[in-house]
């Protein structure tokens, strides 16, 4: 049976869009809700217990569009909220840690893989802990990599600029032996390229790929397809300067407008 | 007669300390309260309207400890708040722009000056209306360099990477002729080596030094000088990770504790 109710994704900002473009491409009759907290963005460098407050708000405002499903494509808020969110919602909530962890440790051969991210997600240890729950074996390098967002949001990803960037934070993964990494940001796919250039011999994981190939497949388990026309909303909470911008980045694809709203705070 | 309130001092987040610590160093008998909002940082990638409010509030919050000046040290809030802040309070409010933009005309040769910032504070040109409204004939090139909040608050102010972004941003203003730049952003006063190094013929102008020559002022002309002995309480809105490596980074000081505060949302 068809179940045309929309796909509720959210992030702290424009970056997950990276993952809404996955989901559309694979999903092209389903609708979409995204919500980017651009008035509150950057999650990454907010406390655990401020994050969790944040991603309650916004599923219970995204909740009110009686939503199918929940995706979480922000790596600090699948880190800090996910149980949570689960625990408080009747639908299936989605976090973007648990796919890109298991295309990690389908695809290393040395044994060692590395996790990149911001502060609070390699803080979190999420990535570490998901993985050990796995394969408690695993040797895991976790390494924060705070340059890598303003980099890709200025547009400097193909300069030299960057391969400086990646060299300097992931030599460290290289001398250690690690031979997969986990891209644990919605950012962090627009800098494969330079990482790529630098470090050849990594496989890398995209998450926003990794989530969608998920988010599919459970739509199918549950024979909840829409049987379409799909259609895309994407929210912010603070129409900035730099909205447009990365919508273009991180989405190519055509959205009529970009609607400011509220997300009213809860006191939890 | 002597006057012991407190002298409030706020920024978007730990930046503003690069003010403090000024302030504390010509002030020694003064009581300084800081609130950082980090919470909400940064303001510079937020909308006008919304760092009008987050403002308001600070403003209203920090009023409650009966302060005698309220200095604002941050570029994007004086910005978008300033007048709005002196037409709602009845204490002297001082905002970093007007004294970087006098130092800056009296320093510049050539009459070719830079204006460097966030993208919110570039964008309001707030720096440029105050600079014409001095001397209106003066040939102003400002610009957004928002890479380097990142590289300062990551410690690499000193890497190559450092002049590398340097280098990119600031090459243009060199070649149009300009001859002292303002340091529109409390963050890049320690980005002052990478970019002396890169560009040896600017006059650099540093806002936190001005606004703490203007503060030292303002207190000896109203005779509302403390008798002492000073004090310094920091408070931010969300303790995180990087709170106190970043108090370090800008504030070499020694301070108990940092408290957390919460600011209770103004609706304007």
């Amino acid at each position: 049976m068809a179940d045309s109710r929309p796909i509720g994704v959210f992030d702290s900002g424009m970056g997950g869009l990276t993952v809404l473009s996955e989901l559309v491409r694979r999903l092209p009759n389903e609708r979409f809700i995204y919500l980017g907290d651009t008035a509150r963005v950057p999650y990454g460098s907010r406390s655990p217990r401020t994050v969790l407050r944040y991603s309650l708000e916004i599923a219970a405002f995204l909740g009110q569009s009686d939503i199918k499903m929940l995706v979480v494509a922000c790596n600090t808020a699948t880190a800090h909220a996910l149980p949570e969110l689960r625990a408080r919602m009747s639908i299936p909530v989605i976090g973007v840690i648990d796919p890109g962890v298991r295309a990690l440790l389908s695809r290393t051969k040395s044994r060692k893989v590395g996790v990149i991210g911001t502060r609070s997600t390699i803080k979190s240890g999420a990535y570490e802990t998901a993985i050990r729950g796995i394969d408690p074996g695993m040797d895991v390098t976790s390494l924060a990599c705070p340059l890598f967002v303003p980099i890709v949001e200025e547009g400097w990803m193909n300069k030299d600029f960057a391969r400086l960037a990646v060299r300097e934070y992931l030599t460290a993964l290289r001398d250690h032996g690690v031979d997969a990494v986990v891209l644990g940001c919605t950012h962090y796919p627009l800098l494969r390229r330079a990482i790529e250039s630098e470090f050849p011999s990594f496989t890398l994981v995209d998450s926003s790929v990794e989530i969608a190939d998920a988010v599919t497949a459970m739509i199918q388990e549950r024979d909840a397809a829409s049987a379409g026309p799909g259609s895309v909303r994407i929210l912010v909470t603070d129409v900035t300067e730099q909205v447009s911008d990365l919508k273009r980045l991180f989405f190519p694809h055509p959205v009529e407008t970009i609607e400011e709203v509220v997300v009213p705070e809860l006191h939890v």
